[in-house]
């Protein structure tokens, strides 16, 4: 005896949100059958807000990160700091450097970070975008802002190579212990690389 | 200085994704800029299944089940056995129901549980559309299946009260040790029922 299907609306539903980062079968399940108890209401509203993302909300042509109805506030000269240049590798990346609130310069999104293993190679790097806008903006320090990951290093390494006939002043963010961590609890390589990197007090 | 925020459509995005289960807005941002990256294709795509959710798929008026395009497939009298009814608290616990391949008689779906602490009573429970139809189908044995957990336990108490003037054969699906664990690493709480339910072997 065949067991009961899911109709097949809600099958391609589930097929659909597995399409979300770490979202499996049961959580795509548990999601659709949440969805079914919602209002028509709100399912109209997210329909259209997802299927109008891309009319909606663009990356700048210039750095790579969102912009606001055709105007990047993180290219605006006349409120940023355009002497200083920090990269990172996705759009998202930028709003977590905002957050800090302690960086007021220029953005560059590389588009990704160098992944041998996943066949993402420099090609897939806006690289040379980046020495072309470091020149016509004469950036004067660099501020590599990558995950503490093989990737983050690889890319990182790549970069210092790319940009050293530049000669401009270039770092990249501290690794150490999170704030709030207790020794115990963190882990042998960051203790490492804190130990490494430990600073003058 | 004003950190930079999300571009309102993306703010908008983030707060309707946070109305899924087990999604804080940390994930929401996740599924969000994961979400920026489809194609334009993908996103007409779900966000179209996501509006069409609430005339696309409807739930039998009489068992409460979803039905495969006007007709209920669990209510079809010519391929399930009508003596024997199943109480599942959500349309989705019928489907959990089929998996196991032994199960063929009918379902009634309460629509929830029992849960004071949430407000949810009695009159939110179809348990009046339930006797009719054990009545009208004239419907020999009873099972139900609901979680074991505390709401389920209130419920199917309050079930069994309800139903036992139409003096009819009634279980609740059995507890004790899951497939595949070992005592050590099963609570105690499970322990205990699966002794107090042990079976003669």
């Amino acid at each position: 005896m065949l067991y009961m299907h899911y109709p097949s609306h809600l099958t391609k539903l589930i097929e659909l949100l597995k399409r979300l980062p770490g979202v499996g079968s049961k959580t795509a399940e548990r999601f659709a059958f949440e969805m079914l108890a919602w209002s028509p209401g709100i399912l109209e509203e997210i329909g259209t807000v997802i299927a109008s993302l891309p009319e909606k909300i663009a990356c700048c042509p210039q750095c790579g990160c969102l912009m606001h109805e055709a105007h990047c506030p993180f290219c605006d000269q006349s409120r940023r700091d355009v002497s200083i240049m920090c990269v990172v590798a996705t759009a998202r990346d930028a709003f977590s450097m905002e957050r800090t609130r302690e960086y007021r310069g220029l953005y560059h999104v590389l588009g990704g970070m160098l992944s041998p293993l996943d066949g993402h190679g420099p090609e897939g790097l806006s690289v040379p975008a980046l020495v072309r806008r470091m020149q016509e903006l004469q950036v004067k320090e660099l501020i590599i802002a990558l995950d503490s990951t093989l990737e983050g290093d690889a890319t990182a390494l790549y970069l210092k190579q790319q940009l050293e006939p530049l000669a401009i002043r270039t770092s990249r963010l501290a690794f150490g212990l999170p704030m709030g961590s207790s020794l115990d609890y963190v882990d042998g390589d960051t203790l490492a690389r804190s130990l490494s990197g430990r600073r003058s007090f």
